[in-house]
């Protein structure tokens, strides 16, 4: 029996919060999942053997940065973006759409889609709706994300809405490229997910949740959060965000977050989440622990001879010591930041292992709280 | 049965070529050996279990380097360089002579030692023959090289005697203090090299030699090439200098080098190499092949599927292409640096193991030749 496309089995719930696994062609995803961001074909300073080691079952790629540099078609000349990274289990692409806003120049937005000046070279390119589902299929993407328009949360509820609207024709678009790419082969064997937009509106995100559910698809993304609205109103848009979209599908909150803002979107109902933070924070010293983050340039570590963190099981932990890896970052070695970042994924995806066993066992109340008292009131955070 | 403190078995010899092994507690070293250099406690850009994986039976620490960051008592305290970098086997550091006069500033010799300013900081510092093998003790280095003095290529012959005999002054020096070290224990389970100078002129080389072997040393370092000389002149000095050093003793060519001169050094009877090539080409795009160097930002290898050496067995060769490698380079990506210099060492351990191979089977000439033959003319090299 072949691995089926794309199959949402829920093994347990608590309260709104759910476990399960995703089954596709390239294998199965864990839920709650947390995905590794791959932006230009690499999960920055790691091996992929040592990512999946780590524990992710799925990394995200780029659609910006990938269009841009090597390119989709070059990129699908070469086999694709798992061939190419050496990376063989599923991916989600990006659509494009937010890093086009944030990181291009010279942007105009039109019905048709935005069009852009390349931040690499100045060179101008096109993304419509269109072209991101073409771009994601010669990547040979597994999960699509549908193309949308992204406006500032500080615009009017009008801008909000418009943009919204636009969206949901966008996804439509989407939705319709993706099936009708390569004559349906592609949408034969990989999978695309809508995103739901609205701001903090709650009525806003009903629309949406709507329009994207008349439009089917195979997840729902919750879009526009983890912009500087802060946590207590991402949180306060989760407290019903979430419920508007199929109990049945996965749910995927985009570029979340800090490891306190999962555990709280967990317990509202989110299923996946990516960003770019144990990555990022891995180059810069920072050291997520269970009992808070810890900046590793601190003098304090210079001659500490434990782990980063002494629950964690991770192959950098096993080995090295605080004192080594502050060495390391202080000296501008690479291998600090190869270190800093296996630790840190690793630490996701033990936090995201330690979600899914606290939902089955039906205490995930328990798990949060205690997370949360040590997370945000240890010593580790004084670094 | 206990492992020896040192044991150097010559399997076989090939004209003047030896291979064979040092046994020492911490492993045994094939030879004719290539050491990655881990200048600061790190083999840059490399987990040490891929330095191992790689090839490599024994590194190179850095004595001016570790001195001044993190500081040889620091190390001490945190159970020593193996302990502090995880890597487990043997450790041959420098004595810090060379690198005090091309790094440090304001220096001021003396018959005493070196006093500097520290690159980093400006801080000063002195090292004498004893302080030079007190921090590799503290260190926990396996192999301890006596402390020498520099001086240019171009200096008169009368500056270069004068320096060879002060170095020959301080191999003695060096020589007691690693015997008293400790009350005896660590020379007990460790060994040390002398250092030979004496520039190009085969007299000062002979005075040296016997200066050395005077004294007693484990093993014989061939000191003061590799520093601008040229390779004929090099190959020159090395058709005399090693056979003025015991048969039955390693000897360690310091600095070099190229896979070319290697090759030609190991037909002259050298048995040990150390070199940064391999990690330093590998963080700015240049990759070892068996017909040649290329680099790998070269447009040409944009759409190139083959890896960086269709004949390397190494681990980045099975899994990624020269596409992959030349995007990741042309991006900065980290995991360039990585898998280059990955690539890199494997190359320079592989050219090992080929060249103990042919030693042992008596067809080194052969082999030397169709090397220079194929790496010299290559294609490779057009990069």
């Amino acid at each position: 029996m072949s691995a089926p496309r794309f199959a949402f089995t829920i093994a347990a719930t608590d309260g709104a919060a759910r476990t399960g696994t995703i089954a596709m062609e390239r294998g199965t995803i864990r839920t709650p999942a947390f995905m590794p961001v791959g932006t230009a074909a690499t999960v920055k300073a790691m091996k992929p053997a040592d990512v999946e080691r780590a524990g992710a079952d799925i990394i995200l790629g780029n659609t910006y940065h990938l269009m841009l540099r090597p390119g989709a078609e070059r990129v699908a000349r070469l086999g694709g973006l798992h061939a190419f990274m050496g990376w063989e289990r599923p991916i989600l692409t990006d659509s494009g759409g937010y890093q086009v806003m944030s990181l291009s120049e010279l942007t105009k937005r039109s019905e048709e889609g935005v069009a852009f000046a390349s931040h690499l070279d100045g060179t101008r390119h096109l993304i419509t709706p269109e072209r991101s589902i073409e771009i994601q299929r010669l990547l040979g993407s597994n999960i699509t994300m549908a193309f949308d328009e992204l406006v500032p949360t500080t615009s009017t509820r009008e801008v909000q809405a418009a943009a919204m609207e636009r969206s949901m024709r966008w996804a439509r678009r989407s939705r319709d490229a993706f099936h009708d790419a390569d004559g349906g082969v592609h949408a034969a064997h990989n999978a695309i997910f809508g995103i739901q937009q609205g701001a903090l509106d709650e009525g806003l995100r009903r629309a949406s949740a709507d329009a994207l559910i008349d439009i089917g698809f195979d997840g729902y993304a919750i879009g526009g959060l983890a912009v500087g609205e802060g946590q207590e109103a991402m949180f306060g848009c989760l407290d019903y965000a979430p419920g508007q979209l199929p109990a049945d599908r996965p749910r995927y909150l985009m570029g979340v977050g800090k490891p306190d803002d999962i555990v709280g979107a967990v317990e509202r109902g989110v299923d996946m989440f990516d960003c770019v933070m144990p990555t990022r924070s891995g180059r810069t010293g920072q050291a997520f622990t269970r009992t808070g983050p810890i900046n590793i340039r601190n003098a304090r570590f210079n001659e500490d001879q434990g782990p980063l963190d002494p629950e964690c099981g991770c192959a950098v932990c096993a080995t090295w010591s605080r004192a080594y890896l502050h060495h390391l970052v202080r000296s501008g070695e690479i291998l600090g930041a190869m270190l800093m970042t296996e630790h840190n994924i690793a630490f996701y995806e033990a936090l995201m292992a330690d979600l899914r066993g606290a939902i089955a066992e039906q205490r995930l109340a328990a798990f949060a709280s205690g997370f949360r008292a040590r997370y945000g009131a240890g010593k580790g955070g004084q670094g």
